[in-house]
């Protein structure tokens, strides 16, 4: 009688982390934020500027909610303060929402305290939802974010800002991007993610002329922004990674 | 002296309707329901049986929001009753939400009342928000609604049931196939239409294939449904127009 001694090789169980991608601020009560890295998209151009002044030497950016609060937060702070709506600096603050205003010889080693339509008040929904983590990212700080979330291999929330609540595509396309690079690493069961990495895919190489096809583009090119919006599209120009900690973000 | 006259052609300003997509019920608000026909979307399954049931002769079909209701009404009407929940028939209901269960055979002259998770639930909503009209689409019934909609020369709102209020992508593809048939009619400034639009065109030779990737294909065809998850997907096989009227969809 022989017998056989017979080795099967089983793979350990899959341990990926999830991630979705959240197209309006008010579907975020649908995902598990507790859990999560929650990244706040607003490419046009809340988290483009926030990556901007970090990068350029900002000692941190104190996003707010409310204009009151940005003007009370930066003459306590000393701090320069931000917003816009319709494309004009709001009155009482002194500064805009573009990168461009922030180049590291203005910005370095000051706080920017900073007002935004959505990507501000996403930010404010995700901490008030738990979020197990908060950072942001738009295309100039792509790969930081893309290495952030793979070293880290907790589930993740792509969260785009979205107009008002309604869907956009610019933060689609970026959330898009991100899971084009990274989405080996997690466990992807979520057709905002596959529609976002098919419109990524569908436009990068002709992502400049697309993106002017866009409600939000209309909105902002009307008011003189077209080279603010082109720099905001443009990977890994201020490849910094935005967390937020203590009231702030920070570069992590 | 020299007088020129200058004739300067004006021509007419642009009145064409307005043409938005509803990517979850829970955005409902965000649009002018009042003053457009809502084409109600939920390809997986209720709104290809409700068109495939009028085709093949039901004289009606009542969608109602909750079982008891569907007990009730079906009741009183002496009418079929119909819906499921996880692939299963609901208990104390009769048949299931296929359009394969309604052949003219058994539902010619009859009278359907449907309740389904997210097609009846949108529809609900559509209507507490004052819609102008409501309509159902879905790909058995493409060019019928396209010739609708052309032909009224409204504003249209077309609505995606989504998943429980996600995003899905075959409702999504379904407004991308009436965008791409009928967008010269409209004007169309929204991202979520431009979005639906590039999705059906990348995915319209593909679409059985495509399809298999959604979420709401694996929740479906784990219950053996793939027969009808294809029907569903395919133009034109029940080619009528569900129209609300007086708490039914009738032929329109």
């Amino acid at each position: 009688m022989h017998i056989f001694t017979v080795s099967i090789y089983l793979p350990p169980m899959s341990q990926k982390p999830v991630l979705h991608t959240l197209l309006s601020p008010r579907l975020i009560d649908l995902y598990d934020a507790a859990n999560s890295i929650v990244v706040i998209i607003d490419v046009f151009r809340a988290t483009s500027t926030i990556t901007t002044a970090l990068y350029n030497g900002a000692q941190k950016v104190i996003p707010v909610a409310s204009v009151d609060d940005c003007i009370s937060i930066g003459k306590s702070l000393q701090a320069i303060t931000a917003g816009e709506r319709d494309g004009k600096i709001i009155p009482g603050l002194q500064y805009g929402n573009s990168p461009a205003e922030y180049p590291r010889s203005f910005i370095e080693g000051k706080t920017l305290v900073l007002t935004t339509t959505n990507g501000t008040r996403l930010l404010h929904m995700a901490l008030d939802n738990g979020a197990d983590e908060v950072i942001t990212g738009s295309f100039p700080n792509l790969s930081a974010v893309c290495n952030h979330l793979i070293q880290k291999g907790k589930n993740v929330i792509l969260g785009c800002s979205a107009w008002k609540d309604r869907f956009n595509l610019e933060d689609t396309l970026f959330a898009g991007a991100v899971i084009n690079h990274i989405k080996d690493h997690f466990t992807i069961h979520c057709d905002s993610s596959l529609m976002a990495e098919d419109m990524y895919v569908l436009h990068k190489n002709d992502m400049y002329s697309f993106i002017q096809k866009t409600t939000h583009w209309h909105r902002l090119a009307a008011y003189g922004l077209e080279k603010d919006l082109q720099y905001c599209v443009t990977p890994d120009v201020a490849n910094v990674l935005p967390l937020y900690k203590e009231g702030a973000l920070i570069r992590g």
